[in-house]
């Protein structure tokens, strides 16, 4: 029997599951389950009948790069749409800063790559999103977490926690954030600490990798648009790298994200993503292009925050019925995800382990923290599940939640 | 102004572009160019029809997961379906070592992270396939090369080579190698040698990374199907991880390869992947899925071995009309490649250069040699062009390399 473990990598002994991608295989598993734990958008809004007809007429055979090898950067024409939504955000970019990504965990993946070398620092926030966490771990990032407020990361924290490890010797010139509607805490970061965010990089000598895939998906009766500006557009210093997705507008299907860095990075960028996929799918990026050109962005995100605004309300509604007030949270302005606070003395995985006996899953809260805490927090994501399969799923949680504070 | 050179990581500073992607950069913005460069599928052969009634019946918005994130294994009928088509190339292998991957590169960079820390040899042949070679390169691999002989890899050269690397303190863990009509050579590995192999990497402890994504483009008069039998199928050990794709089955616009690989192996590498794209795309693994259902591979796999045997033809006897004995080849017996030998005295890096300004662009044949050495070589790739544009690249070729012998 051959002794697989030798032949690893240092990478490959020390590989970081996502807590997320391991719900969605025990998800396929169920039959009755009531998903409350992965960040899919709502299927039954992607716009069907639009993409039908741009596949069709695309795949006519007319052009047959509609499903050849493209180049790495991405396919001109959709670089070019992208340039023009990045506008619409405030982001003035060129083509030389510009790389389609499959999905925005490829730009963060790209980022860990380029720019972490073994024992170097990333800055992120407690919590922070898993995929960003593993993506940085497997290039063997040390990762250490700053607070938040509820506007967001902790400024002071930040700096002291930055100086504090370059004190100990450590390279740290990555930050790593969500500014709008984290994932997992729905938290919307002010325009003031934006604004001082970046002058503090310039300071501090830091790049922000500023992660952006919920930032449409604001809720009009508590957000506005202006309060989403992306880092990114208040940036004269070249300090923001920013991701982005059409995966929570469109759909997550297509694999179709994007990166907007300093022109030299993106080089270096594109240079790696050769060697690593050569390309991303050709026809999914043609079929998003059209559908960019066909208006579908602007038509369907009125709909898209309409809709995830009501789920949230049906969220709320139904946890204050079932459970009064033994669960807490802070209010989500947009975005996917409902972050709550579990009564005292109640466990993350444990609920979630009773919670799988009822057919429920969510996220446990400690996944989400690189300093080992998070036990009394679980993320309840309200996007996908009809509204009915919400309030069911509220119904079990109640059911296991209340038993165990007897 | 910033200076992001600092912020590289030592992966970023030492990025390694393939010399084929850069090619393709240069095709992209000639007018009249006959590229021999790329190796494209031809996209006229396409089963475009199919492909949209596929699309078609997929995008009803019936099924939500058409467009929905997806497992990181694959998308399991898709799986299914490659097992079959595995079977059929006399691979027997379960669902525990199978995964969908973006392409085949990305097969071998998951390999390259998941198997390779820095200062790794990895054995390659002479010459190797410049996607390889960068993605070893950029896991800080030290690639080594072996020679090769008219039947494929040099055995005798093979061991010397890793016990002299051995000696030397050196971990080598990983033979690379493109067995069936080999990038850059057309070479076919002899089964014999394949036999040899096995027990080779048994007695040496050394695992073979098998690229096979040209396996099934035999051509009928010089080479047998039984000739291109995988590797894979005659290792009893657990030796051999296996890469294959349908891009050159199906089209390369889907980006849907699979890799094979021993279970433990198999889950490491779905982890790698989980925090480096979540998932390949969906609807590409679904159009691809039901092609394979339909019986497309089986009915086009005989029709694209005519297509591209007889432009391998029309390459041949119009660079023996137009330059006589001047180069030299093996004679390729399936794949995409030709691979000339120049006069003496001619080099490949120059000829390029006049090769450029007459509208015609080739891989020089130092890229895919790991030692230095290939100046006396270039890759015509017979696959893409039509069949008037290969008879008009090799006039060109004839421009510019007849004067330059006067």
């Amino acid at each position: 029997m051959t002794d697989y473990e030798k032949f690893l990598s240092v990478t490959g002994r020390h590989l970081s599951e996502s807590a997320i991608r391991r719900m969605g295989t025990v998800v396929a598993k169920a039959t009755d389950l009531v998903s409350f734990a992965a960040g899919y958008p709502d299927s039954r809004l992607f716009p069907w009948n639009d993409f039908r007809e741009i596949a069709n007429e695309l795949l006519t055979g007319t052009d047959g790069t509609v499903l050849q090898y493209g180049p790495t950067r991405g396919f001109k024409p959709l670089l070019e749409a992208t340039l023009e939504v990045l506008a619409r955000r405030g982001i003035t970019a060129d083509l030389s800063e510009l790389m389609i990504t499959s999905g925005s965990q490829q730009g963060i993946d790209l980022v860990a790559r380029v720019l972490i070398s073994p024992g170097d620092v990333v800055l992120v926030e407690l919590p922070a999103y898993t995929g960003g966490i593993s993506a940085f771990k497997n290039a063997q990032a040390e990762l250490v977490g700053v607070r938040q407020n509820s506007d967001g990361i902790d400024l002071e924290d930040l700096d002291a926690v930055l100086l504090r490890e370059r004190a100990a010797g450590r390279r740290v010139h990555l930050l790593y954030l969500v500014p709008n509607f984290q994932n997992p805490t729905g938290l919307l970061l002010s325009l003031e600490k934006r604004r001082r965010l970046v002058e503090w990089a310039e300071r501090r000598d830091v790049l922000i990798i500023e992660d952006d895939p919920y930032g449409v998906l604001y809720f009009d009766d508590v957000a506005t648009e202006a309060e989403t500006q992306p880092i990114r557009a208040m940036d004269p210093y070249g300090r923001v790298i920013y991701l982005s997705t059409y995966s929570k507008t469109l759909a997550p299907g297509f694999r179709v994200g994007w990166m907007v860095s300093p022109a030299l990075l993106a080089d270096r960028f594109e240079t790696a993503k050769q060697s690593i996929d050569l390309t991303s799918g050709i026809l999914d990026q043609r079929v998003v292009h059209l559908a960019i050109r066909r208006g579908l962005l602007d038509s369907l995100a009125p709909r898209l925050r309409e809709l995830y605004r009501r789920k949230r309300d049906i969220m709320e509604q139904s946890i204050r019925q079932a459970l009064g007030d033994l669960l807490t949270w802070p209010a989500p302005r947009g975005g996917f995800f409902l972050w709550a606070t579990l009564p005292p003395g109640q466990n993350d995985q444990e609920l979630l382990a009773r919670a799988l006996e009822a057919q429920l899953v969510f996220v446990i809260g400690s996944a989400f923290y690189v300093d080992g805490t998070g036990h009394d927090k679980i993320r309840l994501s309200f996007s996908a599940p009809t509204e009915e399969r919400i309030v069911e799923g509220v119904k079990r949680l109640a059911t296991v939640l209340q038993p165990a504070l007897k």
